[in-house]
Protein backbone atom coordinates (compact mmCIF):
# COMPACT_ATOMS: atom_id res chain seq x y z
CA UNK A 1 0.00 0.00 0.00
CA UNK A 2 1.15 3.51 -0.91
CA UNK A 3 -0.01 7.39 -0.94
CA UNK A 4 -0.82 7.23 -4.47
CA UNK A 5 -2.87 3.85 -4.84
CA UNK A 6 -4.11 3.49 -1.15
CA UNK A 7 -7.76 4.97 -1.55
CA UNK A 8 -7.91 2.85 -5.33
CA UNK A 9 -9.26 -0.60 -5.40
CA UNK A 10 -6.92 -3.24 -4.60
CA UNK A 11 -6.41 -7.24 -5.29
CA UNK A 12 -8.85 -7.91 -2.70
CA UNK A 13 -11.51 -5.57 -4.24
CA UNK A 14 -11.58 -7.37 -7.62
CA UNK A 15 -14.10 -9.94 -8.53
CA UNK A 16 -13.76 -12.59 -11.42
CA UNK A 17 -16.22 -11.58 -13.70
CA UNK A 18 -16.48 -8.16 -13.32
CA UNK A 19 -16.82 -6.29 -16.88
CA UNK A 20 -15.10 -2.89 -17.49
CA UNK A 21 -16.79 -0.92 -20.55
CA UNK A 22 -13.99 0.37 -22.06
CA UNK A 23 -15.54 3.47 -23.74
CA UNK A 24 -15.23 4.50 -27.71
CA UNK A 25 -12.30 5.96 -29.57
CA UNK A 26 -12.68 7.15 -33.23
CA UNK A 27 -9.86 6.36 -35.33
CA UNK A 28 -8.73 9.20 -37.78
CA UNK A 29 -6.94 8.91 -40.96
CA UNK A 30 -3.86 11.20 -39.17
CA UNK A 31 -4.10 8.64 -36.07
CA UNK A 32 -3.40 6.13 -38.75
CA UNK A 33 -0.94 7.78 -40.58
CA UNK A 34 1.02 9.14 -38.08
CA UNK A 35 1.36 5.70 -35.88
CA UNK A 36 2.30 4.00 -39.20
CA UNK A 37 5.22 6.40 -39.95
CA UNK A 38 6.61 5.95 -36.51
CA UNK A 39 6.15 2.14 -36.22
CA UNK A 40 4.32 0.26 -38.80
CA UNK A 41 5.31 1.90 -41.73
CA UNK A 42 3.55 0.22 -44.49
CA UNK A 43 2.17 1.03 -47.80
CA UNK A 44 -1.53 -0.47 -46.29
CA UNK A 45 -1.47 2.02 -43.43
CA UNK A 46 0.01 5.00 -44.78
CA UNK A 47 -1.66 5.69 -48.70
CA UNK A 48 -5.36 5.01 -49.58
CA UNK A 49 -4.10 3.72 -53.18
CA UNK A 50 -1.91 0.83 -51.94
CA UNK A 51 -4.32 0.05 -49.23
CA UNK A 52 -7.13 -0.29 -51.74
CA UNK A 53 -4.93 -2.92 -53.35
CA UNK A 54 -4.08 -4.66 -50.40
CA UNK A 55 -6.13 -7.28 -48.15
CA UNK A 56 -7.33 -4.79 -46.37
CA UNK A 57 -9.13 -2.81 -48.66
CA UNK A 58 -8.80 0.84 -47.79
CA UNK A 59 -6.80 2.52 -45.84
CA UNK A 60 -6.69 0.82 -42.06
CA UNK A 61 -4.83 1.07 -38.68
CA UNK A 62 -2.03 -0.74 -37.52
CA UNK A 63 -3.07 -3.91 -35.28
CA UNK A 64 -0.36 -2.82 -33.00
CA UNK A 65 -2.21 0.36 -32.84
CA UNK A 66 -5.43 -0.80 -32.12
CA UNK A 67 -3.80 -2.73 -29.23
CA UNK A 68 -2.23 0.76 -28.52
CA UNK A 69 -5.44 2.36 -28.05
CA UNK A 70 -7.02 -0.27 -26.06
CA UNK A 71 -4.81 0.14 -23.92
CA UNK A 72 -5.47 3.52 -23.07
CA UNK A 73 -8.96 2.87 -23.06
CA UNK A 74 -8.20 0.25 -20.25
CA UNK A 75 -5.91 3.04 -18.44
CA UNK A 76 -8.83 5.50 -18.90
CA UNK A 77 -11.40 3.52 -17.56
CA UNK A 78 -10.12 0.91 -15.04
CA UNK A 79 -6.06 0.63 -15.10
CA UNK A 80 -6.54 4.33 -13.44
CA UNK A 81 -9.32 3.33 -10.76
CA UNK A 82 -7.15 -0.30 -9.47
CA UNK A 83 -3.45 -0.42 -7.60
CA UNK A 84 -2.19 -1.05 -10.88
CA UNK A 85 2.00 -2.23 -10.46
CA UNK A 86 2.09 -2.45 -14.24
CA UNK A 87 1.63 -4.95 -16.91
CA UNK A 88 3.46 -8.65 -17.31
CA UNK A 89 2.06 -9.36 -20.82
CA UNK A 90 -0.91 -10.90 -22.86
CA UNK A 91 -1.71 -13.87 -25.12
CA UNK A 92 -3.50 -14.92 -27.78
CA UNK A 93 -4.03 -11.50 -29.44
CA UNK A 94 -6.02 -11.83 -32.78
CA UNK A 95 -6.66 -8.91 -35.59
CA UNK A 96 -10.37 -10.18 -36.38
CA UNK A 97 -10.87 -7.61 -39.04
CA UNK A 98 -9.31 -4.14 -40.12
CA UNK A 99 -9.75 -0.53 -38.12
CA UNK A 100 -10.68 1.53 -40.76
CA UNK A 101 -10.77 5.42 -41.60
CA UNK A 102 -13.74 6.69 -39.33
CA UNK A 103 -14.29 3.60 -37.64
CA UNK A 104 -14.90 4.43 -33.89
CA UNK A 105 -14.19 1.03 -31.94
CA UNK A 106 -14.99 0.09 -28.58
CA UNK A 107 -15.64 -2.88 -26.05
CA UNK A 108 -14.88 -4.26 -22.85
CA UNK A 109 -12.80 -6.27 -20.78
CA UNK A 110 -13.45 -8.98 -18.44
CA UNK A 111 -11.86 -10.52 -15.51
CA UNK A 112 -11.43 -13.45 -16.01
CA UNK A 113 -8.57 -14.59 -13.41
CA UNK A 114 -7.25 -13.21 -10.06
CA UNK A 115 -4.52 -14.74 -8.41
CA UNK A 116 -1.92 -14.49 -5.78
CA UNK A 117 2.05 -14.31 -6.54
CA UNK A 118 3.66 -17.56 -5.04
CA UNK A 119 6.95 -15.40 -4.44
CA UNK A 120 5.52 -11.94 -3.41
CA UNK A 121 2.81 -11.82 -1.20
CA UNK A 122 1.72 -7.94 -1.72
CA UNK A 123 1.41 -9.00 -5.85
CA UNK A 124 -2.25 -9.77 -7.10
CA UNK A 125 -1.90 -10.99 -11.04
CA UNK A 126 -5.34 -9.96 -12.96
CA UNK A 127 -6.12 -11.50 -15.99
CA UNK A 128 -8.17 -9.65 -18.12
CA UNK A 129 -9.99 -10.48 -21.62
CA UNK A 130 -11.11 -7.78 -24.43
CA UNK A 131 -13.47 -7.73 -26.62
CA UNK A 132 -13.41 -4.97 -29.54
CA UNK A 133 -15.38 -4.26 -31.88
CA UNK A 134 -16.18 -1.97 -34.41
CA UNK A 135 -19.52 0.85 -34.44
CA UNK A 136 -21.58 -2.28 -36.49
CA UNK A 137 -20.26 -4.55 -33.54
CA UNK A 138 -17.98 -6.53 -35.63
CA UNK A 139 -15.06 -8.16 -33.63
CA UNK A 140 -12.02 -6.59 -34.59
CA UNK A 141 -9.32 -7.66 -32.21
CA UNK A 142 -9.40 -10.30 -28.89
CA UNK A 143 -6.47 -10.38 -26.54
CA UNK A 144 -6.01 -11.21 -22.84
CA UNK A 145 -4.08 -9.16 -20.47
CA UNK A 146 -2.26 -10.15 -17.17
CA UNK A 147 -1.32 -7.42 -14.78
CA UNK A 148 -0.11 -6.99 -11.13
CA UNK A 149 -2.22 -5.40 -8.73
CA UNK A 150 -1.33 -4.62 -5.16
CA UNK A 151 -2.43 -6.86 -2.55
CA UNK A 152 -3.95 -4.10 0.45
CA UNK A 153 -2.83 -6.88 3.31
CA UNK A 154 -0.36 -9.44 2.25
CA UNK A 155 -0.24 -10.80 5.73
CA UNK A 156 -3.89 -12.38 5.02
CA UNK A 157 -5.21 -15.13 3.28
CA UNK A 158 -3.49 -18.00 1.37
CA UNK A 159 -1.63 -17.70 -1.48
CA UNK A 160 -2.29 -20.50 -4.10
CA UNK A 161 -0.14 -22.03 -6.16
CA UNK A 162 -1.82 -22.97 -9.39
CA UNK A 163 -0.05 -23.24 -12.98
CA UNK A 164 2.02 -19.75 -13.89
CA UNK A 165 1.09 -19.10 -17.40
CA UNK A 166 3.12 -16.01 -16.96
CA UNK A 167 6.73 -15.99 -15.05
CA UNK A 168 6.17 -13.94 -12.65
CA UNK A 169 9.49 -15.05 -10.33
CA UNK A 170 11.68 -13.67 -13.63
CA UNK A 171 9.17 -10.91 -15.03
CA UNK A 172 11.60 -7.88 -14.18
CA UNK A 173 7.75 -5.96 -12.45
CA UNK A 174 7.25 -9.11 -10.91
CA UNK B 1 1.49 -11.68 -56.53
CA UNK B 2 1.89 -8.02 -57.46
CA UNK B 3 3.80 -5.34 -58.72
CA UNK B 4 4.46 -4.39 -55.81
CA UNK B 5 5.97 -7.38 -54.17
CA UNK B 6 7.62 -9.43 -56.88
CA UNK B 7 10.56 -9.18 -56.02
CA UNK B 8 10.42 -9.89 -53.15
CA UNK B 9 10.57 -13.53 -50.90
CA UNK B 10 7.90 -14.97 -51.02
CA UNK B 11 6.63 -18.32 -48.82
CA UNK B 12 8.26 -20.63 -51.12
CA UNK B 13 12.08 -18.58 -50.19
CA UNK B 14 11.55 -19.14 -46.23
CA UNK B 15 12.57 -21.67 -43.93
CA UNK B 16 12.24 -22.33 -40.46
CA UNK B 17 15.00 -22.07 -38.26
CA UNK B 18 15.98 -18.73 -40.33
CA UNK B 19 17.40 -15.83 -37.63
CA UNK B 20 16.58 -12.49 -38.12
CA UNK B 21 18.66 -9.71 -36.86
CA UNK B 22 16.62 -7.22 -35.59
CA UNK B 23 19.35 -4.71 -35.34
CA UNK B 24 19.20 -2.06 -32.67
CA UNK B 25 17.24 0.99 -31.19
CA UNK B 26 18.25 3.39 -28.04
CA UNK B 27 14.84 4.60 -25.81
CA UNK B 28 15.34 8.46 -25.01
CA UNK B 29 13.70 9.95 -22.36
CA UNK B 30 11.66 11.82 -24.56
CA UNK B 31 10.24 8.82 -26.80
CA UNK B 32 8.98 7.03 -23.43
CA UNK B 33 7.45 9.80 -22.53
CA UNK B 34 6.25 10.99 -25.80
CA UNK B 35 4.52 7.59 -26.03
CA UNK B 36 3.47 7.05 -22.54
CA UNK B 37 1.46 10.10 -22.83
CA UNK B 38 -0.47 9.14 -26.34
CA UNK B 39 -0.93 5.64 -24.65
CA UNK B 40 0.08 4.85 -21.36
CA UNK B 41 0.04 7.77 -19.24
CA UNK B 42 0.89 6.15 -15.99
CA UNK B 43 3.09 7.75 -13.07
CA UNK B 44 5.81 5.57 -13.70
CA UNK B 45 6.49 6.18 -17.44
CA UNK B 46 5.91 10.09 -16.92
CA UNK B 47 7.63 11.26 -13.98
CA UNK B 48 11.63 10.02 -12.32
CA UNK B 49 10.19 10.56 -9.05
CA UNK B 50 6.97 8.46 -9.33
CA UNK B 51 8.94 5.80 -11.50
CA UNK B 52 11.73 6.07 -8.58
CA UNK B 53 8.82 4.74 -6.25
CA UNK B 54 7.43 2.04 -8.34
CA UNK B 55 8.84 -1.66 -9.02
CA UNK B 56 10.49 -0.25 -12.09
CA UNK B 57 12.63 1.25 -9.97
CA UNK B 58 13.27 4.68 -12.47
CA UNK B 59 11.65 5.69 -15.87
CA UNK B 60 10.89 3.10 -18.26
CA UNK B 61 9.30 2.75 -21.44
CA UNK B 62 5.56 1.50 -21.78
CA UNK B 63 5.98 -2.30 -22.98
CA UNK B 64 3.72 -1.66 -25.73
CA UNK B 65 6.41 0.77 -26.72
CA UNK B 66 9.22 -1.84 -26.80
CA UNK B 67 6.43 -3.87 -28.65
CA UNK B 68 5.92 -1.55 -30.59
CA UNK B 69 9.70 -0.80 -31.53
CA UNK B 70 10.85 -3.90 -32.18
CA UNK B 71 7.45 -4.27 -34.56
CA UNK B 72 9.42 -1.05 -35.78
CA UNK B 73 12.69 -3.06 -36.43
CA UNK B 74 11.26 -5.92 -37.72
CA UNK B 75 9.56 -3.99 -40.34
CA UNK B 76 12.82 -2.42 -41.07
CA UNK B 77 15.00 -5.68 -41.25
CA UNK B 78 12.61 -8.26 -42.80
CA UNK B 79 9.09 -7.28 -43.55
CA UNK B 80 9.86 -4.90 -45.85
CA UNK B 81 12.00 -7.79 -47.79
CA UNK B 82 9.20 -9.95 -47.73
CA UNK B 83 5.62 -10.11 -49.71
CA UNK B 84 4.01 -9.53 -46.47
CA UNK B 85 0.57 -9.53 -46.15
CA UNK B 86 -0.75 -7.99 -42.39
CA UNK B 87 -0.27 -9.29 -39.01
CA UNK B 88 -2.70 -12.13 -38.02
CA UNK B 89 -2.03 -11.65 -34.23
CA UNK B 90 0.60 -12.66 -31.24
CA UNK B 91 1.01 -14.66 -29.18
CA UNK B 92 2.80 -15.22 -25.48
CA UNK B 93 4.15 -11.73 -24.80
CA UNK B 94 5.86 -11.27 -21.99
CA UNK B 95 7.82 -8.22 -20.40
CA UNK B 96 10.71 -9.50 -18.88
CA UNK B 97 12.75 -6.54 -17.84
CA UNK B 98 12.01 -3.09 -17.68
CA UNK B 99 13.64 -0.54 -20.34
CA UNK B 100 14.85 1.83 -19.08
CA UNK B 101 16.10 5.26 -20.10
CA UNK B 102 19.13 5.01 -22.37
CA UNK B 103 18.78 0.87 -22.86
CA UNK B 104 19.12 0.47 -25.91
CA UNK B 105 17.43 -3.20 -27.70
CA UNK B 106 18.55 -5.57 -30.14
CA UNK B 107 17.50 -9.01 -30.98
CA UNK B 108 16.14 -11.88 -32.99
CA UNK B 109 13.17 -13.17 -34.80
CA UNK B 110 13.75 -16.70 -35.62
CA UNK B 111 11.39 -17.90 -38.25
CA UNK B 112 9.43 -21.24 -35.75
CA UNK B 113 6.55 -22.11 -38.58
CA UNK B 114 5.38 -21.72 -41.97
CA UNK B 115 2.31 -23.15 -43.42
CA UNK B 116 0.33 -22.54 -45.75
CA UNK B 117 -3.65 -21.27 -45.26
CA UNK B 118 -6.44 -24.28 -45.62
CA UNK B 119 -8.51 -21.62 -47.33
CA UNK B 120 -6.73 -19.17 -49.20
CA UNK B 121 -4.13 -21.44 -51.42
CA UNK B 122 -1.70 -18.27 -51.99
CA UNK B 123 -1.68 -17.17 -48.25
CA UNK B 124 0.98 -18.43 -46.24
CA UNK B 125 1.30 -18.33 -42.26
CA UNK B 126 4.45 -17.26 -40.98
CA UNK B 127 5.06 -17.37 -36.73
CA UNK B 128 8.40 -15.50 -35.86
CA UNK B 129 9.89 -15.95 -31.98
CA UNK B 130 11.06 -12.68 -30.75
CA UNK B 131 14.16 -12.72 -28.82
CA UNK B 132 14.38 -9.09 -27.44
CA UNK B 133 17.27 -8.05 -25.31
CA UNK B 134 18.92 -4.38 -23.61
CA UNK B 135 22.61 -3.62 -23.84
CA UNK B 136 23.35 -5.77 -21.19
CA UNK B 137 22.33 -8.31 -23.08
CA UNK B 138 19.42 -9.43 -20.18
CA UNK B 139 15.94 -10.04 -21.76
CA UNK B 140 13.79 -7.89 -21.97
CA UNK B 141 10.50 -9.11 -24.14
CA UNK B 142 9.75 -12.28 -26.08
CA UNK B 143 6.45 -12.67 -28.10
CA UNK B 144 5.68 -14.72 -30.80
CA UNK B 145 4.17 -13.16 -33.85
CA UNK B 146 1.60 -14.93 -36.74
CA UNK B 147 1.79 -12.47 -40.12
CA UNK B 148 0.66 -13.71 -44.06
CA UNK B 149 2.60 -14.11 -46.33
CA UNK B 150 2.26 -14.51 -50.16
CA UNK B 151 3.24 -17.63 -52.08
CA UNK B 152 4.77 -17.00 -55.12
CA UNK B 153 2.93 -19.90 -56.57
CA UNK B 154 -0.48 -21.05 -55.01
CA UNK B 155 -1.55 -23.77 -57.23
CA UNK B 156 2.06 -25.91 -56.29
CA UNK B 157 2.39 -28.11 -53.27
CA UNK B 158 0.07 -29.54 -50.92
CA UNK B 159 -1.66 -27.52 -48.24
CA UNK B 160 -1.46 -29.28 -44.76
CA UNK B 161 -4.24 -29.03 -42.56
CA UNK B 162 -2.59 -28.71 -38.72
CA UNK B 163 -3.96 -27.43 -35.89
CA UNK B 164 -4.42 -23.92 -36.62
CA UNK B 165 -3.21 -21.49 -33.42
CA UNK B 166 -4.87 -18.41 -35.42
CA UNK B 167 -8.78 -18.57 -36.77
CA UNK B 168 -7.19 -17.49 -39.76
CA UNK B 169 -10.69 -18.47 -41.82
CA UNK B 170 -12.37 -15.58 -40.09
CA UNK B 171 -9.54 -13.05 -39.68
CA UNK B 172 -10.20 -10.08 -41.60
CA UNK B 173 -6.94 -9.76 -43.07
CA UNK B 174 -6.58 -13.93 -43.91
Amino acid sequence: MNAVTQNRRHYEDLAVGEVVDLGRTTVTRDMIITFAREFDPFPFHLDEAAAKASLLGGLAASGWQTAALTLRMLGDTFLKTIASMGGLGFSDLKWKKPVMVGDTISGTATISELRRSRSHPERGILTLDFDIRNQRGEPVMTMRLANLVEVRQPETGSVPTPEVPFDVTHAGTA
